[in-house]
């Protein structure tokens, strides 16, 4: 499993010819470390007095952060197990009749983690928002940094949900999934901005 | 070494209590994933006779995406090596009368990995809008991701420079510091937005 390798062996093959880990893989760890960093910040927050009336939401947030990257970790992998049968897709001779039904079959596959990543990068930046929030402010860096990590996780993970649904035949299928993810990106893009702002110009 | 931890580990040391990895070693290992995209593209770009016009642009551009990654990686465990000072620091009791030079200067230290971080973002945002420009168009959805990693990469890192500069008592030092950390985040996270964008439209 991808996970298992060292960071160096991780950044290497991502740099490879090797199909994965490719831009879906690299963008749910991303999303991971982003959220790693917000879980931080609830460590650096609990069982502090100054921050005592918060400890409930901040334990809330931390089981949340922790189930999230968990998520996460899962994705890098699942991105190269959807990725596969579109590899393969690619390799079928142009005239072999059955080579339509096999690609979009394995266009909607290699699709479908991409967007799950772009789900689960929404979901955290809500925890990140409120552990912007409610968080320690020695942690404040993190929580920015945290904002702009799954913020660009997701608008990198768009990209391979886009480039897979430009080549669907079923455009009805492709454009429902195109709007899904529009709507995401409008909404929690920039809410990503918004928290890293907010932080930069606080500390800045 | 942390490039030596598992990909797995690594996300969990972030998530955890430990002061290091921070946000500026996250910065730099998804700069290091950035730019190992960019690579990738190369990778898919060489000895294909359609891009034999841009083959010596693609080699001269793989060399420098392998010098950015060695770079990023080695920043990695630098950060973790220029904030242990600062941790240190914070450890003096606040009458020592020696605490506030040795704090200023942890500052300094502390600050000055994370900036070097944001420089090389800003050279590997220069690498991936040529390897957009240049590259094979079946891997520009990796351009593209590469692009959004970088330019989020440098905005996570500047907080990490921000977070010391805010806490120095030399004002000219810090100011000097902000400055050049505005001018360089004004040219190149809008350069890193403007490549997302232009691969994101055409695709879309």
């Amino acid at each position: 499993m991808f996970i298992d390798k060292t960071v160096h062996d991780f950044v290497n093959l991502t740099a490879s010819n090797a199909p994965t880990p490719g831009g879906g893989g690299v963008s749910a760890l991303v999303g991971a470390l982003g959220i790693a960093l917000g879980n931080m910040v609830g460590e650096l927050t609990i069982g502090k007095k100054k921050y005592a009336d918060v400890e409930d939401d901040i334990k809330r947030l931390m089981q949340e952060a922790q189930e999230l990257k968990e998520e996460f970790l899962r994705l890098i992998d699942a991105d190269a197990e959807a990725f596969a049968p579109l590899a393969k897709a690619y390799g079928i001779p142009k005239d072999d009749p059955g080579r339509d039904e096999i690609m979009e079959e394995a266009l909607k596959t290699a699709a479908s983690v991409p967007m799950d990543i772009v789900h689960t990068c929404g979901k955290a930046l809500r925890v990140i928002e409120e552990f912007a929030e409610k968080g320690s402010k020695i942690a404040i860096s993190d929580a920015g940094c945290a904002a702009a990590l799954c913020g660009a996780a997701m608008q990198a993970s768009a990209l391979n949900v886009y480039i897979n649904t430009q080549s669907m035949k079923d455009r009805i299928f492709a454009e429902s999934m195109n709007s899904e993810l529009d709507r995401l990106l409008n909404e929690y893009v920039n809410k990503g901005d918004v928290i890293y702002n907010r932080i930069a110009s606080s500390l800045r």
